[in-house]
């Protein structure tokens, strides 16, 4: 079968390169304040109990640092749309958030709610379970759903949700919503188990190659975190320490989680 | 306010109440099995990788114990609902779940698209970051069109989603509940912080009154922990534990989380 030889693949070119990677440092600088790692950040705050003034302090941020987006839950979107208007970060929003385990006809719903409202950016959960059962109709389905609801006006990113998947199940998650013609694919929510691992991200952009692009989310807690998985292939950073990574805080001040 | 003096008022009966319990068994029985405790359970299984093979054996396990309810994701409606034809067993899905922070034209969807996928019961996250924002507009808006867009064909629970709320926003969320003719207040989710207290549930009875039920979820393991919430004043139980609670397993079989 076709896809098994190309997991083999995959699998072993990174494998090889992994065993390959060196640890210098990115953008020529190993700490201090340094804007290049600010594109690389999508400012996230998704608790549930996220207040207004909250929202406030993240779009502030976000246009002081000038991060690739501030990542917000969809009753968010509206207001912080209007909090950073005429400035160029993205409003990004997530579409069947956290447990992927929605229908179709909800995720397609949600993101033109969302774009409705002013999001730029969609971050959607696969269904895991489907993924698991087999049912590799439904999951495509599902995301090219929200990539057809989104229409070309929102980047649309796809959470595989790793923590819980097999290696396999992670290459085959990919190579569905590289099929379904998303932009991104993207590690893990938050709420379930897992990080963002360089090998994981080198793993994912092994599987979808150059027309797209792979953003780490979890766990990403200093500029020694940013630097293993921008060097992996992770063009996009799921995180609410933007400021430390951007600032060199390193991994002596703030403990990774990994 | 008149909100003050209730909430003054309601906390002040709760904590005499509680003073006052025993700790007497219900149902004349301490321990081995009882079928009585079967119509409080809602049977559930929210884990994002669910499969088809444990929805399968959920359903299965509902028809032959008699629960009140399968408590499952969305995606999983219109095949539990397949499954359980022909029993009394209702189909019970989640809203907006578990973060509450989508709009409110995103939950109305979800509930239309989940009723015409057959399920029975919604158990709905209210806007969290609302109430703490004092958008009690909002907040209702958004369990109305709930309750709307069940339009008597559903029965609607309200997640208020205890762990992360003050006394006075339970009491709050509960009243702006019932005001919008919901038919259950619900305690958590199970993915944030907090477990189903008799404290919660005490409060909650108090707060919505006789017309409007009361559902305990998360960390309910054991017989004792369901005596101790029924016995609050809880109608329902949100458990994957119906089968241990009716076969009257204690505690010192498997410890409460709480």
């Amino acid at each position: 079968m076709e896809l098994d030889r190309l997991i083999e693949e995959i699998t072993r070119q990174v494998m090889k390169e992994l065993g390959e990677q060196t640890g210098s440092a990115l953008f020529g600088t190993t700490s201090g304040y340094n804007a290049e790692y600010a594109k690389y950040v999508d400012h996230t705050v998704l608790k549930p109990d996220t207040t207004r003034s909250t929202i406030e302090r993240f779009c502030k941020e976000a246009r002081e640092y000038e991060f690739a987006s501030v990542c917000i839950n969809p009753t968010h979107v509206s207001f912080a749309k209007e909090l950073l208007k005429g400035s160029p970060v993205k409003v990004c929003t997530v579409i069947g958030f956290p447990l992927g385990a929605t229908t179709p006809f909800v995720k397609a719903a949600e993101v033109r709610d969302a774009i409705a409202n002013g999001a730029d950016e969609v971050d959607m959960v696969i269904n895991i379970g489907a993924l698991k059962d087999g049912d590799y109709d439904l999951v495509s389905r599902d995301i090219k759903g929200v990539v057809d609801a989104a229409a070309g006006q929102a980047t649309v990113k796809v959470i595989i949700e790793t923590g819980l998947l097999t290696e396999q199940e992670k290459i085959k998650a990919c190579l569905l919503a590289k099929n379904a013609g998303a932009n991104f694919v993207k590690t893990c929510t938050g709420m379930a188990v897992g990080v963002a691992t360089p090998e994981d991200i080198q793993l994912m952009k092994k599987t979808v190659g150059s027309s797209m692009e792979v953003k780490g989310s979890t766990g990403i807690k200093t500029r020694e975190d940013a630097d293993r998985l921008i060097k992996a292939g992770a063009t996009r950073l799921g995180t609410s320490s933007g400021i430390d990574i951007v600032k060199g805080i390193s991994s002596q001040a703030a403990p990774s989680s990994y």
